[in-house]
């Protein structure tokens, strides 16, 4: 699932870069969707010594993770740095979470390849850039950062009731049903403090 | 001229992943993608090292390079590869020469970053064997490389119109007209033998 999501965030990002303002911002966005197909390779590698074949282990999370992208289509620059800010944010923290529940190598890999700061400092600085010279623009993205939170859960629900091993998974890490609620709310609350430090409202 | 070509070429193999028939090409492709996006950036810090803006130096190039990829979008995934083969190994032999009139380290980095033979490989070994299970797809595949080499060079006349810089680094490379003349000599030579290799007509 993680591959698969390194191969689309290479493919979005870079398609996200033709809406960069200017070259500067195009090659920086540009050269974070290269580190995005670097983790790609990284993991694809690591499926490989496991045995398993990457293209038919990615096959089951191609479906939902379309679906979510086609109903989360950025229409300009700033949707499209919100979209990876504070969507991926959220993935990340469930991969992390996830993460928690594997033995070595597999937890290193997983927490090695989620993105790099680099990414949200630069998302983050353009988003509030952007609210300080037009104060309207909070409101859009907080609108638009209610929609990505909403298609990500429903196709996430959708992965868990396709996958009982994944959902299992997520269980037994956490211990019981308290505890996957325990989880619920980590990710929640921090999901929160992002939109605050972006100056957007959950 | 070479940093927009690689940020270009970026952007391009990115798109065009999306237009394999499989996850295993697809991820190729982007991987391929991700080594032109970190050309990209060495080129971009050498500029900067010799106190050019990268963004700047690359304005010039930005309209004769998009009106060529304009009149050639690839409209499946064979024309993609034959435009990548075909296209870039002009352009590439051309930078190879320029290169040679280039002192250290500009000449090495630009030898250095000409795109590596993985890539032509790949797209050779696709064409091969649509050509085999399909011998039509020669001739198809003929015509776009025609076209291609067209619309290239009509863009290159153009760039040599407009920097008197660059023309006059060739000719002061090659000695005198009689040397251009022989470079072009070469690049057609070079054109021609890619082209048998591929089983396509020139």
């Amino acid at each position: 699932m993680l591959a698969y999501g390194e191969l689309l965030a290479f493919d979005r990002m870079a398609a996200d870069a033709r809406l960069a303002p200017d070259l500067h911002r195009r090659a920086a966005l540009s050269s974070m969707a290269g580190v995005e197909i670097a983790n790609y390779n990284r993991l694809a590698a690591r499926l490989a010594a496991l045995g398993a074949d990457p293209e038919q282990a990615m096959v089951p999370f191609v479906e939902p993770l379309r679906e979510y992208h086609d109903q989360t289509e950025p229409k300009d620059w700033l949707e499209a740095l919100a979209k990876a800010y504070v969507g991926d944010g959220v993935a990340d923290d469930f991969f992390r979470e996830v993460a928690g529940f594997l033995g070595s190598p597999d937890r290193e890999l997983v927490l090695d390849v989620l993105h790099d700061t680099r990414y949200d400092e630069f998302a983050c600085a353009e988003i509030r850039q952007a609210i300080a010279e037009d104060p309207t623009v909070a409101n859009r993205l907080s609108m638009w950062s209610r929609r990505l939170v909403g298609e990500g859960l429903s196709q996430a629900q959708r992965v868990a009731a396709e996958r009982p091993a994944l959902a299992m998974l997520i269980i037994e890490g956490t211990g019981d049903q308290a505890g996957v609620m325990a989880l619920l709310k980590r990710l929640t609350t921090a999901h929160t403090t992002r939109m605050a430090e972006l100056g957007l409202n959950n």
